[in-house]
């Protein structure tokens, strides 16, 4: 396949935003990649246009029948002024996964990758060199056919949209309180909770509002058939420390199989630390602190890096984890990443890749 | 509050399609309404405009986490001209659970119906008077906040459009053939299933193209938990006749509330038939139709009003229901309802509304 995409330049290049204050997600920067999929003739006309709206018929089935996907990773300016990206060919996967569950035409996968390389290329002074700060890349495919029934679309377009974005943690790591979600659910076991759409991510609004009500920042979801086993924390993996071993979820199809979830049990394999992908119950997690063996819980998940927990509340029992404070590993795996993310530490893996 | 829309009208109207040829979705009317909502300045400037694309930041909120909700129902012509809406406020008041289910700000539920209304009005002369035909109305809501984050919007479109349609069933009511899904999950408890949420389709998508290669029309979902309860068919509800009793499967939270469903029961207790809404399990179905007493299945909906399954297949097992002919209760329900629907049978229960 040809990947020379067509680039056209804006004559009316956006002032930059202030790196001091960047949130995410709300600014976006000069140029936008566009892609489009129409039956028969496949996925085309691959672009670097300048960022603008998009124009679609009031039918368009994404609007109705959300036909949609995305993922998400960031490009990070190293001290020489290079960019890099991380592990970009897992989101491509992760794409190829995600278009299969709902019916979207598949997408090249090093296509996918270069289209990325692309549009970040040519916005490559968007890339913010603050410390902390990053270039969020957000790719997504929407159903734009025209058409009211329930039935996989027949066009589509794929766009890579770019923002940069601030630190997460101003003033270093901080741990958060999860309330864990025993009401609400966020997958089932033959539903689409593996795959990135957007229907996985409308379902937990309600139960976010309900957190942040109560105090908490995110949610800790349990598994939809029992409401027993631990999942995910809001749009992150979950991890448990317990008594030296190192807990996670295993990839059975109701959570999103992260590529921060996936680095972070690479580099604590290397690190000689047992590693369990497996059922773990709300039940066990509590015990383990009652026993004293509960000694960390983190978050793994592009947008934080590593987002210690410092609170968990399950059905009115709040416990405090490692004193509210960071756990070593949580601290470690998080400079560890974010070193590697920046070029500062020698990544052994082969996972960055540069633009 | 004032329900005077502003109305803008088209200067290029389009042509009427063939009657004959009717699709359905494909073809929509002269006009749309069209209303905004602001944070702060609440839902405002309803106002029905020319059928036009709308224009989007590619950072909308509904392209990716799906924050969007549906509705469906139709307008029929009578034979003295009239044009009557079946329940509208039925749509009206699903549409407030939905939107509290995915943090959408609650709509007014008579401004609901006046916005449908206002736009048929307008367009009264695209409600089709061939019999079988009419006019799908939907109603949908879109989060157009252009933000990536997962967190409700600020910003949201309630738009109305209108597509004429043919006769579900070309030459009278005919027999479906129904693939049981026993692999994947639409709903499950504490999920979405009750809320008319695009996410909740596009979860449906893989599964309906797999009863499509089987040659089935649509598949029967089970419950999400054993994969043991029937739920629904396809986008309509199930139900089942046993032994003089009609079962279908009770409102928990995972199946969507039908308003032909709710009329369906109505009716078949006013003619005093024993109706259940309880869980029924997809073995009880098979024993039934073993021991010679499972004499219909019907799926309901807005679509097609009633329609009658001539086959189930489970696990390999087909099953031949009523001889694969059309039931007496379906046909009746489908008579009694449509002739309602149309203004040619009484309306004893105040269901039809003119516009
Ligand atoms: C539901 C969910 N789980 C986990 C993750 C973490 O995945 P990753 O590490 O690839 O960012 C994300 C974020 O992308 C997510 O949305
Ligand atoms: C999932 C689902 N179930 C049931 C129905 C039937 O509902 P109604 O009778 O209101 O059309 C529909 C269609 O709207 C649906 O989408």
């Amino acid at each position: 396949m040809n990947y020379e995409f067509k680039v056209t330049k804006t004559l009316s290049p956006k002032q930059k935003p202030d790196p001091d204050t960047l949130e995410f997600g709300k600014v976006f920067s000069d140029h936008m990649f566009v892609m489009n999929y129409t039956e028969g003739k496949g996925w085309h006309d691959g672009r670097v246009v300048p960022y603008a709206p998009i124009t679609l018929d009031p039918a368009a089935a994404v609007l109705h029948y959300a036909q949609e996907m995305f993922e998400g990773l960031k490009a990070y300016k190293t001290k020489e002024g290079k960019i890099l990206l991380f592990r970009p060919d897992m989101n491509a996967k992760r794409t190829t996964k995600t278009n299969d569950r709902i019916c979207i035409p598949a997408l090249d996968e090093e296509l996918f990758v270069e289209a990325i390389k692309a549009v970040v290329r040519v916005d490559a002074d968007w890339v913010p060199e603050k410390e902390g700060t990053s270039l969020y890349i957000r790719p997504f495919i929407i159903a734009t056919e025209p058409f009211l029934g329930v039935r996989s679309a027949k066009e589509y377009l794929f766009m890579v949209i770019l923002s940069p974005v601030g630190a997460y943690y101003k003033g270093g790591l901080a741990p958060t309180k999860i309330f864990v979600e025993d009401e609400y659910v966020r997958a089932a076991h033959g539903g689409t909770g593996y795959s990135k759409i957007g229907g996985n991510y409308v379902a937990g609004l309600k139960s976010q509002e309900k957190a942040h009500d109560k105090g908490y920042s995110q949610v800790l979801w349990l598994d939809g058939t029992e409401r027993k086993y631990v999942e995910e924390i809001g749009t992150s993996n979950a991890f448990f420390v317990i008594d030296g071993e190192v807990i996670t979820a295993p990839l059975e199809g109701t959570i999103l199989p992260g590529i921060t979830r996936d680095s972070v049990i690479h580099l604590l394999k290397d690190w000689g630390i047992t590693v369990s992908e497996r059922r773990l119950t709300i039940d066990e997690v509590y015990e383990a602190y009652d026993s004293g063996k509960l000694s960390e819980v983190f978050a793994s998940g592009t947008a934080a890096v590593i987002s210690p927990v410092g609170e968990l509340c399950w059905k009115e029992r709040k416990i405090q984890i490692h004193d509210g404070e960071i756990g070593e590993l949580s601290q470690k795996l998080y400079d560890v990443l974010s070193g590697i993310q920046l070029g500062n530490v020698e990544d052994k893996f082969g996972w960055t890749v540069e633009v």
